[in-house]
Order: C-alpha cells, then structure tokens, then sequence
C-alpha cells in the first residue's frame, strides 16, 4: 500500500500498511514556500488564480509527504459568490453582518461551477501534477457559514446568530436550507473536477448543544451528505468543542469523523458508528513542543486512536500559522514511522 | 427550605425542597438598574466602590429572586493587583501581554486583603443587607488567568499561552503557581469577609485537551481547592468547552462541577464523582426565545439532572448582555415551579 491508497483505504474503514496522515491547512502561512507568493498576491486573488492555488496545493502535499492534498481555497469563496460582503484577510475576515430575512432572502443560491470556475480548474491542475495522490474538496458546514454571515466574523458567544436560530427560527431554516443547498452542490462539483474525498468543516459546530444541534443544524447537514451519495466518495465531517454532537456526526451521513483534541480518540470510537472512520486529533499547539516532547504526543494520539484501521491522523484545527519550519514534515514522517511498528 | 438554604443543601449533595437556582454574571449589563449606575460610573471604579458592588450585588438577587447572591466583581482584579496591565472594559478587556521569565518574575504574589481591600468591604455590606442569602465569592482559575497575561485577552487559538506551557514549561508553571496561590489566598480571604461559597472560573479550561488539562493545570486547580479545605464551605469549578474535563474536574477537589451547554447532564451525573454535586446548563441564548419555547428548554435541563438531589441550575455561561428584561426573572420563576412539581 503507498500514498496513492492508505488514506482512502482509512477512511473506508479498512486497515492500511500505515496510519495515513494530512493536516488541516496543511498549504497555509506555516510553509516558505506559501509565504513567498503571498507576499506577492492577496489572500483572495490567491484562491482565484487555479495555476497558484494548484502550485501552494502541490507543494504542500510534496513537502510534506502527506497521504492526501487538500485543494487550496478559502471557507467564504461561496458566500462571497452568493452576494455577501466579504473581506478575505490573513486572520480573521471581515463581513458586513445579515440581519433580517430581506438580507437572506437576498442571498443567491449560485451554481458553484459558474460562479467558482477557478476552484475546479485548480483541481483540475492538481490531479494533473499529482494523478495518484488523493485530494480532499471542502466546504465550510451550513451552520459555520451562517455564523460568518450573522456575526461578521467569529463570535464567542455567537449571540446574533443564536437570537436568529432561537427566536426567528423559519428565518434561521431558510438561511441554512440555502447554505446546505449551496455547499452540497459545491462539494459536488469539486468531486466532479477530480477530488477524491471532500470534507465539511463545521468548524463552530460547538456553538450549540447536542439537542440544539441535532434539532437546527443536524438536517441541514445530512442535506449536504444524502446529495453526496451517488459520487461514493469518502466524506469527512469536521468540528471542534464537539465531543458532545458525536452523536450527530455519527447520524451525519459523514463516513469520517473529525474531531479535535478535546475528546479522547478512544472515546470518540465508542460513540460514533461502528462503520465511521475517525479522523484527528492531536493539538497542533503540540508542534511548539520540542521534538523529543512532540514524538510523544504523536505517539500518545496513535495509541488512543487504538487500531490502524479506520483511522486518520490530523490535527484537531488548523496547522497554526506560528509553526516553525520542518516541525509539519516532522509530524508526517513520525505518524508514518510510529505507526508501521505498532501491531494493530 | 427557603432561599436562606437550598442552594448550600444542593452543594452538599443534599436534597432541596426545590431545584436552587442563579445565574452566573446575574448583577451584570442585562439588568436596567446596573446599566443605570454603570451610565455613571466606570466598570473599574464600581468594583473599588464597595457600596456600589454590594448595592449592584443585592438588587440582582433580589429582582431576581435567586436562591444565591454573587459578589458583583472582576475576574482580573487580582491580575492588576499583582502588577499587570490591565484595562478593563465591558466586552473584552485590553492586558499588555506577558511575554517572558522576566515578566512573569516581576509579577507580585500579593496579599489580596492589603491590595483589594474594597472587595471584602464589598461582601460584608452584602451578609449586612442580605445576611440569610448565601453569598457566592469567585475567582479565575490559574490556566483561564494565565490566558488573559500571556495572549492579552480572548484568544481562538491560545497559541501563545500553549506555546508557553509546551514549550518553556518551567516559566509556565512559574506562572500558574503564582497565580494559583493569589486565586487561592483571594477565595480564602472572600470566605473570611463572609462569602457563603467560592467558585472558580476556568472559563477557558477547554483550550487543553484532558492529558494536558491534567499533567499542567490541574495540580494548581487542586492546590486552590485544598487551601480552600479549612473552611468547610461549598466550592464549584466552573469551565467551558470542557466535556472532556470532567474527570479532571472530579478530581479537583471542588464539591460541585458547573457545566456549559455542550454536555448533557446526565452524561456528566456519570463522569464525576459520586458525591460531586452539578451545576448548568441552559444555554444563556435561550433566553432569546419565546416563554413558551424557553420553558421548555428549562424543563429539558431539570429533565436532564434528573434529581433534584446535589444540582444547581445555572446557566452554561454567563448571562448575555443582550438579554431582554424580565428574561432572567422568567427563568428563576420557572425551575421554582417546575422543580417543585416535579418529584424527585
């Protein structure tokens, strides 16, 4: 088994030679190379330029020995192509908040290959350099987007967006009936352009609690999976401050779920469905430890996640941008070495 | 059993007539009456005012009927105390950011009833006014403190703190020592000036995952509950985001575990101690909803605990500032009648 199949493998819950491994965001501002081109182009001409997107895309991927890309692009490309005002920066973007049903009526339910020509084609150029590497779609999770477009932005207490869920909750459905409607054909057209695999990262998906979720954020989501079905590709569902909604994910649709390092991966293994791979989940904080300090850590997650098969090692969020050179690789090739020498 | 003593009952594991209930950050921007002082005094000069803290202090307990008062404050007083600098606002407070040995040396462990005088003032003015209602004092615990000095405020990836406590680990414990003995010696001196029971705020305990929660936070959260011991009086923990800390929280040392709205009750009824009573968990944006729909969200939390025996009802956070008036008063009103009626 090579690069070309463990993670694929994985994620169809089989039993790979080793315990493939990618990281989230595993193309962004930690990598020189990233570095370099932006410094000369803008966060957003980035994503809509696909011979750069693929370049960023690939480099990643071959720096790191990953056993999958992840196409480079951002959350917000759809909500930007649906009307909202957004501003793409390095940190936190800025979006002029929604506030009524007007506003979200507003909102174009687009054609993803219409209006995102330039994500397909960079998916196109990727599977063109890399034919064998699996490569990973994604989009944000209905809910996510809608805290972007309510708040503006990220929210500690995702108040507005709440007021709209708890108190004007047919608007709220039909916000989120457009983004589920709008992210699944999203996530369809990159599987159609070549993608592998395709993850949603209902990266908030902590903001509310198991019977909220399952209640307002929970149909929406299966939506997304159920119009997945027919491409039979692996389908990853990401969250964080999530161990309670592991239940929800089970129920997703998802054939993979992600979690962050708030749960402990055996946990995680016993509360999702026996069919559903796990994903995650190690603190990517960890890569500021020392190598020696950070081997463990490795090691600690491989032993928690209990058994090579049906298991993908990630980080539980995003790789920070802080992150030294090398400690990325470093991760990689220790997942790799660690895992071929436990028995599983 | 009146409200003179069903929420110490609780505590104990004992069982009230009734479901104890108060709302954490009751005395704060919600309530007219404290909007009406603060249009005329500064949120720093209120908390050195004692007359001001205990008027604001009383007049929540008693326009909202809770079964406890809780000392109108701020967390990072003692931060200022011991040297930082701090300036406090409504939303987020700004603190130049620690960033080395040098500055976490040059923090003075204090003595918090030389340098805070004003607060234990504050508490015997509430025992005059209010002298049967139990009094609650609180502090921020070590790590969620730590968080404020090292990234400056609210962080979504704490990247700075962690890569303090990964990476120079010996000034990370320096740190939390320090401010483990001030939190310690500050809850002491709380309960000395008449304080019925103590919290501790780790609000920001979910930013480690359990392995590291319990190797780098935990032993200084005990060491603020074992100083605590001699005064026989109820202790809470309190953290966010914190499901997979349950069984750390067990081990605190704290006699009573506050939830947010990510975990249900009757999961962490299993995960703590036997005799560890809980506290939670009704999401404060709840309040937004309609009476009708908010009842039934309260009648799901009482569900959910179960029993009456050893259980508060809290909100999972603080009350948020957007909060309509009359709201918080619906919900103490509500779990009185609710819980009463409910057999145990």
């Amino acid at each position: 088994m090579t690069r070309a199949t463990r993670f694929l493998e994985a994620c169809r819950g089989g039993l790979p030679d080793c315990t493939p491994v990618w990281l989230m965001s595993q193309a962004g501002r930690h990598l020189p190379a990233y570095q370099a081109i932006r410094d000369k182009v803008p966060l957003l001409e980035l994503c809509r330029t696909p011979e750069l997107a693929a370049e960023v895309t690939v480099t990643a991927a071959e720096e790191l020995k990953t056993d999958a890309a992840i196409i480079f692009s951002d959350l917000l490309l759809p909500l930007i192509a649906m009307g909202a005002d957004v501003e793409l920066a390095d940190g936190d973007p800025r979006i002029t908040p929604i506030t009524g049903r007007a506003e979200i009526d507003a909102l174009i339910e687009v054609d993803p290959e219409d209006t995102m020509p330039y994500v397909f084609e960079a998916i196109r150029l990727v599977k063109q350099s890399l034919p064998d590497l699996p490569l990973i779609g994604f989009a944000g999770g209905p809910l996510t987007l809608a805290g972007y477009l309510v708040e503006g932005g990220p929210s500690r207490t995702f108040a507005r967006l709440k007021r709209l869920l708890f108190s004007a909750r047919t608007d709220g459905e039909a916000l989120l009936d457009k983004l589920s409607n709008v992210v699944a054909d999203h996530l369809a057209a990159q599987l159609e352009a070549g993608c592998d695999a395709v993850q949603v990262c209902d990266s908030w998906a902590g903001l509310l609690g198991p019977v909220e979720y399952r209640e307002l954020a929970l149909p929406y989501l299966q939506n997304v999976f159920a119009r997945l079905t027919p491409f039979d590709a692996p389908t990853i569902i990401f969250g964080t401050s999530a161990n309670g909604l592991l239940e929800c994910f089970a129920d997703s649709g998802a054939e993979v779920v992600s979690v962050d390092w708030r749960v402990r991966l055996d946990e995680a293994r016993g509360r999702v469905s026996s069919g559903q791979a796990l994903q995650g989940n190690l603190d990517p904080a960890c890569l500021f430890m020392s190598e020696a300090d950070l081997r463990r850590k490795i090691h600690g997650v491989i032993k928690q996640a209990g058994d090579r098969r049906g298991y993908v090692f990630n980080l539980g969020d995003g790789i920070l941008p802080e992150t030294a050179p090398g400690r990325a690789r470093f991760v990689v090739d220790t997942v790799r070495e660690l895992s071929r020498s436990t028995t599983s």
